[in-house]
């Protein structure tokens, strides 16, 4: 009886999935974009330290093995950039996406325009929704984060940072969109390298932030989509649309 | 002596907002778009209720006479919109401008696209940058208020109004624009009705919020532009630029 009654319950998730997807698609509506619907993850990054893997709601319990890199202190080494665990990984920066992708199971995406579909917004903070993003021959991290700057007060931040240095960062631009209910909210800017670290861009500001209310009003039964595009610098001039 | 001493720090304000004029008129740089320096006003309508008129920095001191209008209780009557103070005034909703114009000393401004460029952004709160905007046959009250939703953290909100009905408000769509070092925050909306009164849409945080610290990235040497266009909702198409 309890298995039937699971087996229903994940064909209900699957189609409630399915129309939360249809509808992001339906608002973001320029042809080939990719929706992606991102499960929250809560912050275990001031847990007591440990290697752990991403644990999401759906796969929460499963640890994979810790792959540490023996410390040889080469200075082109950088460290774990994974923003929800304090890992002690280091390696190059190459292998950075390979390290997200494998331990942290971060899920990675192509296509120059996708919608960030994260899902479960009433979450307490702290909470992180989190994918990479591939694209013009890149890879860029997207973190959305709900935190308690004044206790609280949660507030959503988002932000898209390059997985390579600040000059190669310097080369894009990258666009966060919020479209709903006669409401359009845009963030466009040069996206940070991994290396500033999530955290000090979030606690700079220098991010798209959302009150809860403004986060309420732009979601949907308790998603909030997301429409991000990534261009290069030469084709962005900032002062073009005005 | 102190007369000269006031004469050359009048002429070096001049020189100065002068300087901020052309900076943000090279930020927005469309042809023909207008740059409208807006002082602040300390609001007083929290203070001992009376018929105070709008006390720009410029202008402290000079307290224009009340001229209150007998109550008839005519439901067609309005009350006064002004967001700053406590005033008994009411009038149809045809004169509610006048009555801004001469009795708050709010400035009104003509065409679809301008620039705000609020000045002494580091004033404390509860501070508000107060014009009106003469632009599709309709006039529009535009107001950023500094203010401390949460005790020490202030914040700034921007929003716009149709001085006319909800239904007429309908008809249109307005943006607000920031754009500073490679870095845009673009927020558009259907404007609301003065008479759904400014404080509950700025409480319910239905409009642009920025933070301090996103404040300060936009500002300029403590003044903040604003581009603000409007356009009518047949023309806006919310999901079309995706």
């Amino acid at each position: 009886m309890l298995f039937f009654t699971q087996c229903f319950g994940a064909v209900l998730d699957l189609i409630h999935l399915r129309f939360q997807h249809y509808k992001a698609k339906r608002v973001f509506s320029a042809a080939g974009q990719l929706v992606c619907v991102v499960n929250p993850t809560h912050s275990l990054k001031y847990a007591p330290a440990r290697c752990a893997a991403a644990q999401t709601s759906a796969e929460q319990g499963i640890l994979p093995p810790c792959h540490h890199h023996e410390a040889v202190h080469d200075p082109q080494l950088v460290p774990c950039t994974c923003p929800l665990f304090s890992c002690p990984w280091e390696g190059h920066l190459e292998v950075v996406v390979s390290h997200l992708r494998q331990t942290h199971r971060i899920n990675i995406l192509q296509g120059a325009e996708i919608v960030f579909l994260a899902t479960d917004m009433h979450l307490p903070a702290p909470t992180d929704w989190i994918i990479m993003h591939s694209c013009l021959g890149h890879q860029f991290l997207l973190v959305l984060r709900k935190q308690e700057k004044y206790e609280g007060h949660p507030q959503f931040f988002a932000t898209m940072m390059l997985i390579g240095t600040p000059t190669q960062a310097d080369n894009f631009t990258y666009r966060l969109e919020l479209n709903r209910n006669q409401r359009r909210l845009k963030w466009e800017a040069t996206p940070r390298s991994v290396l500033e670290r999530v955290d000090s861009v979030i606690s700079d500001g220098d991010c798209l932030v959302l009150n809860t209310s403004l986060a309420q009003l732009f979601s949907d039964n308790g998603s909030l989509a997301i429409g991000i595009a990534i261009t290069t610098s030469k084709v962005h001039n900032a002062e073009a649309e005005m």
